[in-house]
Order: structure tokens, then C-alpha cells, then sequence
């Protein structure tokens, strides 16, 4: 290996999109970064923004054709930073930086959509070749640009290393109000405030945060969605009405990113036909997984995360769109009331009232999995640091999330965020017309999945005695599969010898 | 391998309460059974039992000391059918069946609680050394041993061997009617009517049907105890005067087992304290994995099997107890309402409808998960054929599966139940009291989680335009990840440039 006479902090592997502007988001930090991408104009393309991007000063970027050239541009330790698509192709590279004579000190940081699972394998396969760290990022494009919510997990040691690095191009947040301090110039990056990275716990911790993160956000898109479809359909408002309405609540407890942007969305008409964007766009929702894996996650860690996975089934049944425009010819719903000034605006109160509910308890279901998550696999997580670096950065900051930090930073023990003093007496307060906007949509056909799962999350987490009682019952009836009981001690299995043919009726203990 | 001279036909193993019914089963239908269990003394119980049950008769079940004296007891080619748990018992039993000298011509039946995929895994594991076949049996004890549903699936010419063996032991259905063929009298079997069994397809699609029957009975099983909760905790009445309502039920369209089940545990009083059983059975509910499996099926094929996850999700939040009743006293709900004799018993026609209509939309679920599973995997399912065998032997056998039957008879391309013209003017005329059901619980606070999803999987189904736009549109915001157009070919992939820092709005074709 020779070395070059230019040494670079950080090695960056990847180039496209997320990893091209983490790069840049480095380089305004200061940080000299020697990349590589198996396509060769990728390379070029983040020098050329560079050469743009600096002006007179000495390049802050280090094209390189090969893996072995990256590792002689760095110091050891070496530092490498990975941008590459999940999967196989991680792995890819980790071969081939293995066969370019990394060392086993150095460190190898996948910033990429990895599933959490495949981190942890990592971490064990590349032990003694290199030290294998993940850190999941949120924000997209503009995040890795400009300050994105990091989620870092892995060795403690090689952490020490990181952290300066990941506080650098992470977002921000104003330590006193927790609101982010923003930048979008390039070169003119936010260095004071909060940043929105700490250390998660174990590798793969980081990568299960940001699944979760993800599950919350398929929430959040939901229910703003059927908050507009009520509006919608319900009210008959148009979408530009529906996006001032939006505004406004974006200026209250329901301020946040995803708000802002449905605004924008819906305010959005389309160039070709004058229409509104959002008639032109088909209803068809894609999706990339996290959300499908944080409710695989929650049914199997056994966790009543019930509104995220509804979010994923309301873009399954989405994307049958033939069958829905067909199932409409042949299943009416009901008629859709007319509805005065009044009555609409009290309406609309109502939704805004139901949609923060929900949006609470679609956080109590996420914060909910994570502690169970992290109590099955050892990982400790710290509720108010996850909650403090989602303020800013990420896709579902909000003002909220400050609430949140609060609820945690004041009981580290909170079992439910429903039970904080604070949620719960907003949820009491607004109930009624949480209430109401569900039965209404129910009444008038229009569908609400996640609100209406998220206020029977509500309503069976705060039931001292559900039914399960009776389903035990028929558990025990036809499989004998047994039930304890409420005046013995926990663990006693008792059955009864039920009326089965030829069999007789009597009690016994198992 | 020495040679008896009292040849059996049938091999069995695994002598547990469903292997030995299995096999007294089998015993009544005049087969000679050699059988092994590794616990001797199970051996010993089915050979005592035997002699109890066939009288002067010749022994009907030949005990047998190892895996090699049973081989020796049958003809070739061997049939040998196992009852033993499932996961690694199953390859245990089937390597030492190959140390035993089983011919490759030789077929092994599994009837345990394997997941689909180790089925599949196996008919490749013991290709060459015998033919692995798998059938999924339901009914329980009771219908082990007088007639189960069971779905047969695996070789096509081992099941014509199989068939007249597993039409003997299945429940039987009066043809005209569709309703069970009954007979609880050892020896006395019945022989007429259609029989609960049919050839499913490929080896894993047997267990993956039975798989996706046990989530339906999930959900089956929770909308019961959501309309049991309505009417004690929201109309006030006692476990005995549900159970009333509950055999009224039984008397019309709700008639099943189920339904029969959960009267009798309304009505059993508890020996021990004299109060309603159901009061004194802790309200945990406990599951052994297959709802489980079908919501994460449902979520990976992309079906919307949400009233299945949400049985799961209702379990899990069961399991809460403590927190539940802690949650009880810092989040109050709404007052309940009085209500008068004629309020009440409007409410309960209500619940009767709600019960009935999300019932169909469970039913919609499972088989829409079936067919979408179906056409992955290549399985051509036959769900006339699948309804039929679910009309008898298993846990949610009823008198609606007869229409399930009827409506896959008269159109076997049938997209979704709902579209049926019986199921969709069913639901046409029961809307209105299953919509008021749904508000009024969600109005007093009383949780009815998998009712109110069915309501939104219905109303969801039949609506042609849907939010999703709006959330394409916001996940094109945030993430660039396009959207197709209603006025454009399917396929073709469209993308804003949306108003990000630095950025122009100008629409651009990917």
C-alpha cells in the first residue's frame, strides 16, 4: 500500500444521493474526506460540486479510482464511512476493504437502510478484520446536506472516535426551546445548539431506533391523511382548504415537518392539467419496508404497536385500486350529511383534537416496542436521548417530541407515555372530540383506520378487566390450553374438564 | 428387518392426546394401526384403552418397542403418520425412520403444528429417502378422535394413497345442508356425507390454510368477546343473561362452535367462590403462535389482513395487566349512558349486526390473504373446496361457512367475498346498526378494536379514491420517491422537485 503525501480524516464510500451530500455536509465541518464510488462519475460529480462549493480554498474532497487507494489517502486508524445500498452490497465492500489491507483497529461506520439484524451479524463476521459500527440517519436528501437526526450503535470504543464526526453533521436543536437552528447554506453550517446524535447502545440498537422511527412516521403520514380525506369527502372542502387548515394547526401542538409538507402537497397545482397535484397523483402507496418491519417486530416482540401496522395495511389496500373502484360500483356507504359553517368548523376542531390523540398514542405504541425491544435484548435505551435527537434532522420532528424529551427526562421509568402527567391530561382534556371524529367518520363511511386504532389503543390500555377473561375461557374450552386465575398467585394453571361429549363436567387444577 | 405376521396398515407416532384420538379414530374406521411413542407408557394407555373400547374383537392397535419393530409391522410401501410437536421433533422422528431403513417409496404424513415453511423444507430435506407429506388437522381432542378438518397438501401421488385414509377419520357434512354429520360413540362412527378433507396443493399449503384458519379464529373469537364486553360493561348485564343472548345467536347467521363455546363459559359458575367463571379467569390472553404467523404473513405479501393482527395486538395489550390497571386510574373515559329496556335491546340487534358484518369481513381477509398467498407460490387454492372443509371438525366451523362455499361455487374467480352479491346485500342491509354499534362503543370508551377494523377494512375496500395520494405525495416530498399518475400508463414514474432549501419547484418526468 503506497501512502499519498494528502491525507484525508475520513474515507466515504458510496456517492449517491444520501451519501454525495453527508460528504458535503463533512467536508462545511471541515473535515478532509477522501471518497470512492464504483462509478467513476459519481466521484467526479462530488469533486466538481466541490471545486463550486469552495471557492478559492484547497479541495476539501479527494477523488479516489479504488478501495486501496481510499485506505493510503487516510491515517490509521482508518475512519470509513459507508453509503451503499442495504444488503449484499455492504458486504461487498467490507470484502473489498479486507482485501485492500484494512486493519483490525480501524473502523467501518454503515450509515445505510440496513435491517438491524443484518448489523449485529456483521459486527461478529468482521471481528478481528475491523471494527463493524452502524448509524442509522433520517432526513433525506436535505438532512444529509444540512443536519441530519443520526442513531449510532456499536463498539463503545470506536464511538469514542465517531462521536466529534456525528455531532458535526448532525442537525441541531436550540437547547433552550428545542426547536431546530437551521441552515441551508452550503459552507455556513449551524455549529452551535444541541446536536441531534447520541450513542444508542449495542450494534444494531441504532438500526431497531430507526426502524421504529420509520413505523412512527407511517403512523403520522396516516392519520394525517385521513384527517384530509374526512375533510375531504366528509366536509367537502377543497385541498387548498384543506392546506390553510393545515397551516394552522402546524402553528400549535400539532406542528411538524410531515405537517408542513401535506400543506405544501395539497396547496401544490398540477403544470399539465391545472388540477390540484393531489387529484393527478394515484392512490396507490408505496412502500420501502421499515414500516412493515417495525409491525413484524411489534407482533413478534409482543407489543400492541397496532396503528403503525395498521399504516402499513391502509397502503396495502391501497394499491388494490382496480378492486377498490370496482368494490365502489357494488358496496354503498352511507349518506354523507350536509354540514353548515358551524358544524364544519366544529368538525374540523374535532379532527385536529383526534389527530393529536392518535398521534400520542401512535408515540406510546413506538416508544412502547422499544422498551420491550430493549428489555428482550439487553440494550438499555435512554427514552429522553432518542426523543431529543428526533426534534430536529429527522422526518418526523416535530414540536412534540420536546414534550416528549420532558415526559422522559422527568421519570426514566415511565412505563407508557400515556401515563405521563402531561399526555395524559392533554388526552383528557381533548378525548371528547377524539370521540366524536372517529364515530362521525365511522357513522358517515369514511374509512379512519389509524385514528380509530389508536383510540381503542387508548381505551383497552386503560381497561382494568378486558375480555381476554372470556377468550381464555374458550382457549381452555376447546384446547385445554388453560387459564390462571384473579384470586390465585401468578403462574397457578387451572382448567376445567368442560362439557365435552362424553366427558364429565368437573373443576380440576393442573 | 424381520417380518411380523400380524401386518398392520397404518404406522402411527406420537401417542399424545391428538395422536392417540387420531389413531382410535383411525381404529373405528377398521384400520389396523402399529404404533410407537418414545414414552412407553403412552403406548401401553392406547393399547388398554383399544381393548376397552373394541370388546371381544381383536386388537385393533399393536404396540410396538422401537422405530424398526413398527417398520416391520407394515407392508411396503409404508404409510406412517406422526403426532408429535412440532419444529425439531419431527426431523428427529424422520432420521430415525431412516436409520429404521424407510424405502424411498415409503410415505411419512406430518399432522403436527408445523409452520408451512419447515413442510417445504422438508419435502427437499427427504427427497430420495421417502415421500415427506404434510396435512394440517383442526378440531381439537374432540375432533381427532370423531372427525377433524383436515388439509392434506404435498406429492400428488402420495395423497392418492393418503386420501381414502384421511376421508375416513375427517368430519363429515351433510351435503344438502352443509351442516355436521355427528356421532361422539367410540366404534360407532359416521361413514356417510361429504368428508372435511381435500387435497390443498403443494407440500406447506395444507399447513399454510390451517395457518391462516386459526388467525380467522383469532379474530373470530375476539369480535365475540368485543360484543360480550359491550353488553356487560356498556348495557350492564351479567355473564348469564350474554350467554342468553349468545344461544340466541347461535339459533341464526352467527351459529358456531364458537359461539356455542362462549355461552357455556358464561354460564359455568365457579366451584371454588360461586361467582360467574369468567369473573374469577384472568383477563390474559395466552396464544401459541399461529395468529401470530398469519398477521406477519399478511403484512409480507402486502394483504390486509388488519382485524386478524389486530386478535394478535388485543392479546398482547391483555397481557398488560398490571399497567392496565394502573393505567385505569389516571386515565378516565367517558360516562356510560343509562339505557332502558327498548335502548337495550336496540343496542344488542345492533351488536348482532356489527358481529355479523365484521364477521364476513374477517372471512374477506383470510381468503383474500390465501389468494394473494396462492398466487405466490403457485398453489392454485380452491376455496370452494377450502369453505366446505371447514364446515365440520374444526374450531370455527359454522353455518356461514356454507355461504363462504356457495359463493366460491358460483364464481371461482371471485377478487374478494365482499364482492359476492349474497355477502355485499348482507352487508348492505346491516350496515347502519353495525356502524351505530361501532360509534356508540367508541363513544362510551368501551374498546372494540377488531370491530371497528373490519369497519375500516370495508369501508377502505370500496372506496376508489383513497389519501394515499396525498402520502405519495408527501413521501415524493421527503424522499423522491415518485408517483404514478392517474391520467398516465401504469408503470410510469413521476417527480416533483418540491420547494427544498436551495432548490426551484419544477416538475420533472423520471
Amino acid at each position: 500500500m503506497t501512502r499519498d503525501s494528502q491525507r484525508c480524516d475520513i474515507g466515504f464510500i458510496g456517492l449517491g444521493v444520501m451519501g454525495k451530500n453527508l460528504t458535503l455536509n463533512l467536508a462545511d465541518h471541515g473535515y478532509r474526506i477522501a471518497c470512492f464510488d464504483l462509478d467513476q462519475s459519481k466521484v467526479d460529480a462530488i469533486q466538481e460540486q466541490d471545486a463550486k462549493e469552495r471557492g478559492d480554498a484547497p479541495p476539501r474532497v479527494v477523488g479516489c479510482r479504488s478501495y486501496t487507494e481510499l485506505l493510503g489517502k487516510l491515517e490509521a486508524p482508518h475512519l470509513i464511512i459507508l453509503s451503499v445500498p442495504a444488503g449484499e452490497p455492504v458486504d461487498h465492500v467490507c470484502n473489498h476493504l479486507i482485501d485492500a489491507g484494512i486493519g483490525a483497529d480501524d473502523i467501518v461506520v454503515d450509515t445505510g437502510n440496513s435491517l438491524w439484524t443484518d448489523s449485529v451479524e456483521r459486527e461478529q463476521r468482521y471481528k478481528g478484520k475491523f471494527i463493524f459500527f452502524s448509524t442509522a440517519v433520517s432526513g433525506g436528501e436535505v438532512g444529509a446536506r444540512f443536519g441530519a437526526s443520526l442513531m449510532p450503535s456499536g463498539d463503545p470504543y470506536a464511538w469514542t472516535r465517531i462521536e466529534p464526526v456525528l455531532h458535526a453533521i448532525a442537525a441541531k436543536v436550540d437547547p433552550k426551546t428545542g426547536k431546530p437552528l437551521e441552515s441551508f447554506e452550503p459552507g455556513k453550517p449551524v455549529t452551535e445548539g444541541e446536536p441531534c446524535a447520541t450513542y444508542i447502545g449495542p450494534v444494531g440498537a441504532g438500526h431497531y431506533v430507526k426502524m421504529v422511527h420509520n413505523g412512527i412516521e407511517y403512523a403520522d403520514m396516516q392519520l394525517i391523511c385521513e384527517a384530509y380525506h374526512v375533510m375531504r369527502s366528509g366536509l367537502g372542502m377543497t385541498p387548498v382548504e384543506v392546506a390553510r387548515i393545515f397551516r394552522q394547526w402546524d402553528k400549535g401542538v400539532l406542528n411538524s415537518y410531515l405537517m408542513g409538507i401535506s400543506a405544501e402537497v395539497l396547496e401544490k397545482v398540477d403544470d399539465e392539467t391545472g388540477q390540484p397535484l393531489v387529484d393527478v397523483i394515484m392512490d396507490k402507496a408505496g412502500q420501502k419496508g421499515t414500516g412493515l418491519w417495525t409491525a413484524v417486530s411489534a407482533l413478534q416482540v409482543g407489543s400492541p404497536a397496532q396503528t403503525i401496522a395498521q399504516a402499513v395495511f391502509a397502503r396495502s389496500i391501497s394499491s388494490l385500486k382496480d378492486e377498490r373502484v370496482r368494490a365502489k360500483a357494488m358496496l354503498p356507504g352511507m349518506e354523507t350529511p350536509k354540514v353548515d359553517d358551524k358544524q364544519r368548523d366544529k368538525a374540523i376542531q374535532a379532527l385536529h383534537d383526534a389527530l393529536y390523540c392518535s398521534k400520542i398514542c401512535v408515540y406510546a405504541q413506538g416508544f412502547q416496542l422499544m422498551e420491550l425491544a430493549s428489555q428482550e435484548h439487553g440494550w438499555e435505551l435512554d427514552f429522553a436521548e432518542i426523543a431529543k435527537i428526533w426534534r430536529a434532522g429527522c422526518i418526523i420532528r416535530a414540536v412534540f417530541l420536546q414534550s416528549i424529551t420532558q415526559a422522559y427526562e422527568q421519570n426514566d421509568e415511565l412505563a407508557n407515555l400515556l401515563l405521563d402527567p402531561f399526555f395524559a391530561s392533554q388526552i383528557q382534556e381533548f378525548q371528547g372530540n377524539w370521540r366524536r371524529a372517529v364515530a362521525d367518520a365511522t357513522l358517515m363511511g369514511i374509512p379512519c383506520s389509524a385514528m380509530s386504532s389508536a383510540l381503542n389503543y387508548y381505551d383497552s390500555y386503560r381497561c382494568d378487566v378486558l375480555p381476554a377473561s372470556l377468550l381464555q375461557g374458550q382457549r381452555d374450552y376447546f384446547g385445554a390450553h388453560t387459564f390462571e386465575r384473579v384470586d390465585k398467585p401468578e403462574g397457578r394453571k387451572f382448567h376445567i374438564e368442560w362439557s365435552q361429549p362424553g366427558q364429565p363436567q368437573v373443576a380440576i387444577k393442573r
